[in-house]
């Protein structure tokens, strides 16, 4: 019997070529091009194409799937009619959970066992890569019909003159986006895209391997990102800026939980032992937005935050990570707290299906091992007997 | 770097004492006890309370548990409006993932990570064990319900003076169920209730792991069991029964399928290398059903393909799994054949609560590790110069 390595780490669980991170130099990589080229130079729909095919598009390639993004935007009114139903002090994720649920449901994607032999690329099928556009598609459309509507608003269209991240603002807010918001946001869901094995993806292959079908294994997926350990943590160190509220209470409020040994969100990582990359492009757009359009009121505490835990933490590698800056970036955007995590599946569900894309060319159904530490071949006591 | 292990298997992702298998002995127990003893004595209702509670109920214990279940059945009004907005024609799997999504929206959840400390007995706190109680009441009126609209039929309202099985079979036939169909199906809950480590209980405990709410870690789990190499089995085993139709062709089909080596859906399983304990029970179950009740057409072909199946592979472990006589049973018992996974999601779903509760008293969020095998620091070319 193998031994027990609690939250599998370090084991390896699929041989991949999605993403790449070294936790130790602080390098994340889309199919071996650095995150910060990426934010610099690309957009979300280029990095969607680069990681599900493995290479980036050449124009006529981006061109066909930019359309087919913008084309399948809008969602069908059963959607919104069920979505009509859930309650409006609900969490966006569970309504997204339920919404992705429903939506395969409107287009047959189920697999037949026969279909997926080695080697078999999804993407060369039509059914498998219409279900691929959709979900990208409308991921945000759902996540801003449910805000639009829990505040007794309709659904604003989605416009297929804008690109994926200012079309979205446009939908919260049926306002003409501020280019610098759109392109802001543009870089965020660059860099939620894709991080490996975590417990999203992991959830995602899980549920793939069983050949449930893409939307099946994308609101399963969701589910893990609902969880405070994974997609919430963003939301939760906002709410803890919030709750510092002044830069003079940083020191104690920090140093109170430090010695508490409580957990500080956005800060810390199982892989990174330095400061995530993200966090280092995510600070560098905070502090442009915040020169463009003033500072945001918690950005100061942020930073003391991020000095007080560096000097006493920072030599054991614990340091800044996504979610610290990027929860005060959609602030400063206009994004309601609790669509913090919505947003962060609207980016991540490219790589959950470029991890599906590239497990369906070899798949191997999940079926793992347990230590048992329980007793055997018990008397089924009668009741009048039992304690 | 550890070395890759397909699937994982062999590789212990827990410490548990839920269930228990022996694939080379053919053993299955539940805490302890073999699983023929409580297909025997037990009900579902009790089988719950042991794997949840790691203890046989005494009559107090029993009599709340049961009162709980029997008076949380009912689902609210607006889940079935969701459901009304799902199409006809969908899998029942999926609507069932989406009401159960729904589902904690209406009864807040949401776990603080402080909540959660070792040794925390979530079954102790009334939040969570509401959860349970509500999850297990009520996927069996969400199944019945779709299936009761899909036709056109409104729902029939659960009825608190029958058990969970004849509840079931109450709500999807509006007549009192059969006491011998009550049985059967309340035997084939129990022989459903928990099976260690398969795929979807592993994905409920990677979103388990995040801290996620039960709901969303249950509509999770739904999720992997729609998968036909996991849930979906005994659906196609009886699609293959039809298909052969007669006993005179199960020799030339069951050959011509292993000569091509293609799957064999209901035979064989990743950890029995000896007939499936389940799978005794459940053909005992149905000869008993059939003496009484006339035998089921396809039945005679079932054992001819177990035959053949024995005569060329038995000899390399090889053998019936529960899937191979439960979608006999279930079709007998006039349950619709894309019910059966749902069948199958409305025992388990006490298996995935029970591991979760196991879990919470020592969590740690799953984050495995890959074997990158792909390229690195490549340059972002300028689109003109892509191939």
């Amino acid at each position: 019997m193998e031994k027990l390595i609690p939250g599998l780490e370090g084991v390896p669980i699929m041989e991949s070529q999605v993403g790449f991170i070294d936790g130790q130099k602080g390098i994340l990589e889309y199919r071996g091009i650095p995150i910060e080229v990426l934010a610099e130079s690309s957009t979300y729909e280029e990095v969607a194409y680069l990681l599900l095919w493995g290479k980036l598009p050449n124009r006529e390639e981006m061109a066909k799937f930019d359309h087919d993004l913008r084309t399948h935007r809008r969602v069908k009114y059963r959607i919104i009619d069920l979505m009509k139903c859930l309650p409006e002090t609900g969490h966006p994720m569970d309504a997204l959970q339920a919404a992705v649920a429903a939506l395969g449901m409107f287009y047959p994607a189920k697999i037949d066992p026969a279909e997926i032999q080695p080697g078999t690329d999804v993407l060369a099928r039509d059914k498998h890569y219409w279900s691929i556009i959709r979900l990208i598609a409308k991921l945000p459309t759902i996540v801003a019909a449910f805000e639009r509507m829990r505040h007794g608003d309709e659904p604003v269209r989605p416009r297929d003159d804008l690109s994926h991240a200012a079309n979205f603002l446009w939908m919260l807010t049926e306002q003409d986006p501020d280019p610098l918001d759109a392109r802001i946001l543009d870089v965020c869901l660059i860099l939620h895209a894709e991080h490996t094995m975590n417990a999203s993806t992991f959830s995602g292959l899980v549920v793939g391997s069983t050949l449930a079908d893409p939307y099946t294994l994308v609101a399963s997926a969701i589910g893990a990102l609902t969880g405070p350990l994974h997609g919430g943590a963003n939301e939760q160190a906002l709410r803890m800026f919030r709750e510092i509220g002044t830069v003079e209470n940083v020191r104690p409020y920090i140093e109170a939980k430090l010695k508490a040994k409580a957990r500080i969100m956005g800060v810390g990582h199982r892989v990174y032992k330095v400061k995530d990359p993200r966090a280092y492009v995510l600070q560098g757009l905070a502090e442009h937005l915040f020169r463009v359009k003033g500072e945001h009121p918690l950005y100061r505490v942020a930073q003391e935050v991020e000095r007080v835990i560096n000097e006493h933490v920072g030599a054991k590698g614990i340091a800044s990570n996504v979610d610290f800056y990027s929860g005060v970036v959609y602030d400063q955007l206009g994004i309601p707290i609790d669509l913090f995590t919505p947003v962060f599946a609207i980016a991540r569900v490219a790589g959950w299906l470029a991890h599906w894309v590239e497990q369906m060319k070899n798949n191997r159904l999940f079926r793992p091992d347990q230590i048992y530490t329980g007793q055997h071949n018990l008397p089924y006591v009668r009741m009048e007997q039992r304690t």
